[in-house]
């Protein structure tokens, strides 16, 4: 049976037709890759995750981490000893280093295959691989912005799997408002610092899955500016590292709660208290930490974690609807219920419900939904790829333009959309998929946190909109608005009139968003402008998956193989189905945005 | 503090302002009862939900009812007692018959008033509701189909609150389709059935809440024909009831197992097997049934209980949105969290979320999906009214045709627009909201049944678009066309600009929805007309609850008073936010339509 995880053809039609990731491997990084390497490294994760991570994705929902007290006083969180065996198998097969320079005791996998590898992993179960995901990111910022000491301490275990990683941003009342975290790093003589507060929703705070946590936490330090320009980034080991690289004193680093969700039940999120008293390092209370890059800078350094989270959120997302999809084909073809209409003969057999229109239909919008999202999130890898080792300087800075611009989008748009992939893919179930005997449920209860953590929805709109629309003069908005113009181009130029028709709608939709944008910003007034950015960013998304989609469709054209034409038409028919269902949306979108409404702004509390 | 569960406020101006449900009293049937009387009604419900039904509704899905081995060797399902001490208060307080005739117990409670009065329930605790709001559908058809003797046997007793009733229709294999349902009805030489065959599904299937179980059953008598025209209905109850109204020998429906489900956790949901030979009645293999009405017409006699059931499951979800909208208003309230955009000063208090433009869109479309349920809902049952006492044969007539074009609105509008506003509730909570230590996810968890449950999504589509649209020549269409024109006449007569215009884009989509409907059935191929439906179901709804935005619009601009001018500023605001940002999402969909589009008819099962 096919794997139900994600689809192998898929995956190697966007990396190998759509993003040509074969070509990369003329670039000096990555000149030890082939093709059949790449092909290696997929065909490890996707066994992998199939044997040692999804057999465990229903038992990690059934039974939530929860707290032992331990011998010592402290307190341990009890986790069902699959994750472990998955993670260790993970970690000694080196993954975790996947994508590092070799001198790291990486493979130095291109960026966009990484991420392909590490698709199976959230598809198979998204919170056994949350462990690795927000190590490696970890480990990424530190390797971007900590001194060769911390990146020799507490990077190079990280690699390889024997210490774990967060990231503790929000504070139980500072959530999305970042300026108004309380925590605080008091300077030390010897140049350490002692941290005092609070962090909330830290995923993976508190386990033993790993020798050591390797916490990464804003605080202020004391006399710092106000809001967020006073945030500095501190590393916070669970455990203290002695000089020799042993392990030395427990950190007052403390578990105070574990968060009870209605899905992501198999990582620990966690209330984590630092600095209250529980353990004192060297006799001094407070929690030892170490300044990574320069004070005050926090934010800008954790940006760089939290950007490439954000696009992991969007993957996640886009897994989670993908397996969801597969899920609901497969029931699809193999339920027999009733007739297709205009059969009068009750006698005769029932057909698999995948014969009927409005089951079609709701697989063929989870289909442009998870493969429209899988390929965004993708680009956006390769993007990062290009930015990393592109051939020339203004590739490098084009395709960083590209990304911060797509950033809020790779988050966002799967977030949603996706969702809504799995509310399909029960809905296709019907009864049996609101029962925890299919997996569905599950998998629409565990996508439900994705419009919210790494920024929520409506951040996503503000930065879109508020900032990255805007950002160099314009820049990365044009950047987006060149690239889009080559595909409509090329699709204008198309022999099949249905594809030249997409190529107008996406242009005319390109040139509508551009409009109002500026319309928006014409009031002179912030308010008006950002009052409905989350409409704007919704209308964004939808354009930049169609212009996704015509990217698709046009590879499938360029590539398309007579023994392979079932794959090739399903490209074309759900790229039909973008265009024709999906972005005619955006219209009454952006009429609404283009009306400067006030309908929110002039709404009262004590209306409602 | 104002309960949580529903706005009193909204409750009684959709019942005496929109709805005048005051001029009933002027009926024979009503003529005991005025505002007062009802009044009151509204009163013990809103209190005794509050008291009993909503302190258990987490602890019902905490503890989902499980089955216990009983010494008969019989199986008994545990439930938490504070199901049964609710519903004995139900009981008591006479609220089971309370829309019945006096000479059954009953307070001729207006089926308006009376489903205002249920509103609270279903708000409090939507699964410790279902078990009445079976029992009375169930003693509903029966009353309506059954013989007087059947009334005194079963109706009474449930009306007392003794038995509860059951709906028992799906099988495993035969969930939509129900012409394919294989249960099978023997007839015995004393008039009575012996039923053999499995039901799924079956809410309230099992239990000892009640002495008795009344299971309203569908099934096939041999050599009946084939299909929708061959199904029968019958009564089986749990025990057999001796002809001195005590309770006889225990019949052959055995509970087969209970479902599992993400949410609606506190009523069973079960499997039930019927005469697999557990117990023998009267020495004979069997369930004993005996059948209602007339052999081979058991689906018009259930489809009694059903549009009633649909509208009910419409209603449920409508509370649940309202309980989950009340809720994040309450918290983004007493949220602080950031600061207007341009607030440039980081040292400035922060400020209530509800002060935030993307968190008002998000209140604001909750109030207008819950409220405007709520009164569509209302209006149903209010047609309802019309239809048993209305003044003239005419208007009986009328509000029939109404109801039945309205029904497959009723039940899915809500349905889908309820959910999303649970998932905007939880949205407004940010990662507390995705927590179990907040409502919000239970609500978002137990509103996702309804758009599966009594009829699927795709099943009213085709109901509306394949039956009801076209039925008794397209009278239901002209009836619901005609009561839309005459709201727009009043909406274009207003003093308001704005509320012109609302009256001119109602007109118009009206207008188009009648082209589109046309056109639908121009091509003459069933499969092209009903390929759809779903999006016409989609379409046609907000066109319905844009109606009914306005009507309740216009009532306040008549009974607008200054000393309540936020309540009614609150509605023409949400009646704003309909029109300005909903109702334009119907125009694409019109456009689409009116295409005769085939993606999905065109999607071939080995692309996808």
């Amino acid at each position: 049976m096919q794997s139900r995880i994600l689809a192998r053809r898929d995956l190697e039609f966007i990396l190998y037709e759509l993003l040509d990731v074969g070509t990369l491997t003329s670039r000096p990084r990555y000149a030890d890759h082939t093709r059949e390497t790449f092909d290696a490294a997929l065909d490890t994760c996707e066994r992998m995750a199939t044997e040692l991570f999804e057999p465990h994705y229903r038992k990690n929902d059934l039974n939530e981490p929860h707290i032992v007290h331990d011998n010592d006083g402290g307190e341990r969180v009890h986790i069902i000893p699959e994750v472990k065996q998955a993670l260790n198998a993970f970690c000694q097969a080196g993954l975790m280093a996947a994508g590092q320079d070799y001198d790291l005791g990486g493979m130095q996998l291109p960026v966009t295959v990484n991420s392909a590898c590490f698709a199976w992993f959230k598809g198979a179960n998204v919170s056994t691989a949350g462990y690795p995901f927000l190590t490696i990111g970890n480990a990424n910022l530190l390797l971007a912005h900590g001194s060769k000491e911390q990146i020799d301490t507490y990077v190079r275990p990280m690699m390889e799997g024997r210490f774990f990683g967060t990231m503790c941003l929000s504070e139980p009342q500072a959530g999305s408002s970042l300026a108004d975290i309380k925590t605080r790093a008091e300077p030390q003589a010897d140049g350490s610092y002692r941290l005092f507060g609070n962090k909330m929703w830290i995923s993976a705070g508190e386990h033993e899955l790993s020798e050591n946590i390797v916490h990464l936490v804003l605080a202020k330090i004391p006399g710092a500016p106000p809001g967020v320009r006073g945030i500095s980034l501190f590393i916070v080991p669970k455990k203290l590292v002695n000089a020799d690289a042993t392990l030395g004193e427990r950190n007052d680093v403390v578990l105070a709660g574990l968060n009870h969700k209605m899905g992501y039940r198999g990582i620990t999120n966690t209330l984590l208290n630092f600095g209250e008293g529980k353990f004192t390092p060297g006799g001094t209370p407070g929690a030892v930490g170490y300044l990574v890059g320069e004070p005050n800078r926090g934010l800008a350094c954790m940006f760089h974690m939290m950007n490439e989270a954000r696009i992991g959120v969007g993957m996640g997302a886009v897994l989670l609807g993908y397996t969801g999809y597969l899920h609901a084909l497969d029931y699809a073809r193999n339920r027999p219920q009733g007739r297709h209409p205009g059969a009068k003969d009750p006698g005769s057999p029932q057909v698999p419900i995948v014969e009927h229109a409005d089951v079609r239909r709701m697989l063929l919008a989870q289909k442009s939904y998870v493969e429209g999202g899988l390929a965004l999130c993708l680009y956006c890898a390769r993007l990062v790829d290009e930015q990393k080792t592109g051939e020339c300087e203004d590739a490098r800075k084009e395709a960083g333009l590209m990304l911060d611009i797509l950033t809020p989008i790779a988050k966002s748009w799967p977030s949603q959309w996706c969702l809504e992939a799995n509310n399909l893919a029960i809905q296709v179930h019907g009864g049996y998929g609101y029962t925890r005997d299919y997996k569905v449920e599950q998998l629409y209860r565990d996508n439900r946190l994705n419009p919210i953590h790494e920024g929520t929805h409506g951040i996503q709109g503000l930065d879109l909109l508020g900032r990255k629309a805007t950002m160099h003069g314009g820049a990365a908005f044009k950047a987006l608005g060149n690239a889009i113009g080559k595909t409509v181009q090329q699709g204008l130029q198309h022999e099949d009139a249905q594809t030249r028709r997409y190529a107008a709608d996406l242009a005319n939709t390109s040139t509508r968003v551009a409009e109002t944008t500026r319309k928006l910003y014409a009031p002179n007034d912030l308010q008006k402008t950002l009052a409905n950015s989350s409409v704007y960013l919704e209308a964004f998304g939808h354009m930049v998956v169609a212009w996704i989609w015509l990217e698709q469709s046009l590879t499938a054209s360029r590539n398309y193989k007579e023994a392979d034409s079932d794959f090739y038409h399903g490209k074309w028919q759900a790229c039909r189905y973008f265009f024709l269902w999906e972005l005619p949306k955006v219209g009454p979108m952006l009429d609404l945005l283009e009306s400067i409404d006030t309908t929110t702004l002039d709404m009262r509390d004590a209306w409602f």
